[in-house]
């Protein structure tokens, strides 16, 4: 399928692709739009549907997946250079084309509940070797179901938003009392997100994977590894991770990834029959991480162990319901490769293998100043290959800290800020 | 303070208390009330105010403290018998107040996030106690920090909703593989829980408690102990929890808690100085757990070893932001005795000592048809005593598993429902 709008059929955002987000131009209010080339469309105006004329992508993905469907063909047919009506739907829809180079990308959805996996073999194992380097990597329940925890959907942030870098309490060496202090192991975790529109009733698991999740979209986890390592038990992960996860503008629909899907990778032992995989949900994804512009991992979503339907399938096996909006993500991407981790943490052996960039700076974790950038493609019709957009965010250094004072009380000694270069220690 | 509504001075729903609700009658909209003795007082045209009108308290919440408090005084001259004016209020407010008998009480709240902490020092040290017997009972962070983690907000639901049993994974004896069954160990938790009224940016850690936490509520954070047994390494609880948290529908304002305020017991090692008590926020909070009608224990939370503050100052120190709505609870509530305990898995020491009811019946955990409920006072001004409201919730059997099958797979042996009254072991 061709486009005839300028440009289209030469980039990664084809009429087979055609991500969802949320856009403004300058003093105009925040509405649906669908990427297309290098512009969006209004979706309100072309589309004639008010549903898309509101600052989220709620009370569109709450209409269920026929609507999905119907809307995704009636885009791609306005756009379509093929139609018989192509002339006069370029003249309808035309004007509500806008150049991205004019728009402002908003958070695109509002998020339920935000749920995080750890759905990759080889990240669990590396940080299984990591921290419990006498023991066997992988915990009991591993290999049984995706385990995951709920993260803080209030700090889900569109990709751009600036991250600060969060204070917490720390362990400076092992068996010390805590300090505080900005984090000093800033970490990312490349992962791919899920977006329910269907929701459930209380009580009821979910049914069809494709029946309940609308898309995907980029996410980076920030983590502050030592925060995380003094707070994680017994309850899991806390402010650590809170303080900001980033997720991209751009919500791919599944009916894109159809030429991405594959089987999931085999499992040992077989999964309980509720985690059985009827479908395919295994995803040719191929992701990228640049720090700085530099690229420094290239993450493969297609190895990671749990699909998304199991996933889903354990997440509400309880009887937790589903609201529209809510996320969840799989955890840090990593591959077999060293080449293909998706977190620092992993790159650089908890810091002790920094890596050196082009310009000759040296990194195990994230400094002030520093960019990351996640983007993605995925096969599409013909041997082509649609994008994933992208998430970015830039650190910046943390504020004072709370009430003004020292971080000192009279009994344990405080950590400056300008410690926190000093060789990060494994908590 | 007196009160010219009848009934309302020999209650502990005096002027000097004051919950707001969310209520209806029967074929009318939900919106915001206070209660009075056994009246609610319809806000909306009494104070002839239209955010009252809405189906839940957030928009008045988000007006922030000094709305809340100039309210709250002008509900108290309305229904005060000594107001120079109180003919004239009676007049005037008399026809908006609603007998209690004719109202449905609905979820007061849009919950943002939801985070439990676990402050009680006699519930985390008996827990370590049952599962790490060999070791010290408190983990090294539990005495520097109050430890915590992020809920499902979804599926927070108000007091009277029916708990349908969880299904979930659970291992059948150590070292076995996991069967899906219902849960066999379905617990309690009696907390008490924190509504945020007034947000706070991301990246800035919160001000004063009284500044953005609008009151409390009474929780019952139900818990599958044998589904969060085995999954909860490394990530903590999640479908052990997540299948439903039960509040009341009264939110108790800060301001009506005055004389119940308390000093903090004493903390050793004096945490860092973000943590440092200011104020006395320890609550003198009487709660009181019933099972099937019967009293079962007697939480003190005034003993509780982290108080509220603390909870708010270590939520936001890593720069998390609040939106209004936040909900945020403490944690079981245990006390000293074993008459005090806010869970099951500690009354009946994990299964161990099983409890007698009046009616001759045995309980070790929840059975199907069992009502839990939960009630709490508070010392009021006077001497008097002002009632907290109710959560109360009764247990529905598991709903059939999901796609219809057997949990069987040809691999793993796999549970029947009937088993589940069998003793249940510890994961």
């Amino acid at each position: 399928m061709t486009s005839w709008v300028p440009g289209a059929d030469a980039s990664p955002y084809t009429p087979a692709n055609l991500p969802y987000c949320v856009f403004s131009r300058q003093g105009e209010a925040p509405r649906a739009g669908v990427r297309i080339g290098d512009h969006v469309l209004d979706l309100a105006p072309a589309l004639h549907d008010e549903v898309f004329a509101a600052p989220s992508l709620n009370g569109f993905l709450a209409r269920g997946r026929a609507a999905w469907s119907d809307t995704r063909r009636r885009v791609q047919r306005l756009l379509s250079a093929q139609a018989g009506e192509a002339a006069a739907n370029r003249a309808a829809v035309e004007p509500h084309l806008v150049p991205l180079a004019e728009v402002r990308l908003h958070q695109p959805i509002e998020v339920g509940d935000y749920v995080d996996f750890y759905c990759s073999l080889e990240h669990a194992t590396n940080l299984g070797r990591m921290f419990r380097p006498d023991g066997e990597p992988l915990l009991p329940n591993w290999r049984h179901l995706p385990v995951g925890y709920h993260g803080r959907s209030g700090t889900v942030v569109v990709s751009g938003t600036p991250i600060t870098r969060p204070r917490g309490q720390r362990v400076p060496a092992p068996g010390r009392p805590p300090v505080l202090g900005p984090s000093a192991k800033l970490d990312i975790e490349a992962e791919l997100g899920f977006v329910v529109g269907t929701p459930t009733r209380l009580g009821e698991a979910a049914g069809d994977f494709a029946d309940h999740v609308f898309g995907v979209t980029l996410v980076n986890d920030w983590s502050a590894r030592d925060i995380q390592s003094w707070e994680y038990v017994p309850l899991g992960p806390f402010l650590g991770k809170s303080f900001a996860t980033s997720i991209s503008p751009w919500i791919t629909p599944l009916e894109a990834l159809g030429h991405a899907r594959v089987a999931g990778r085999a499992q040992d032992p077989e999964p309980l029959s509720y985690l059985g995989r009827r479908e395919p949900w295994g995803l040719d994804i191929a992701m990228r991480v640049e720090l700085n512009g530099e690229p420094i991992s290239a993450p493969p979503y297609r190895q990671m162990y749990w699909t998304p339907d199991q996933m889903l399938a354990h997440m509400t096996v309880n009887g937790a319901s589903l609201r529209t909006g809510d996320l969840f993500a799989s955890g840090t991407v990593s591959g077999a490769e060293p080449g293909q981790r998706g977190s620092l943490i992993e790159i650089t052996w908890n810091g002790s293998e920094p890596i050196k960039l082009a310009d000759g700076q040296i990194r195990t974790f994230l400094e002030d100043g520093d960019t990351v950038t996640i983007t993605a493609t995925a096969p599409g019709p013909g041997g082509t290959s649609i994008a994933l957009g992208e998430v970015t965010g830039t650190i910046l250094p943390s504020l004072p800290g709370p009430r003004g004072g020292s971080d000192r009380t009279s009994r344990v000694p405080s950590d400056r800020d300008g410690d926190r270069r000093r060789p990060a220690d494994c908590g």
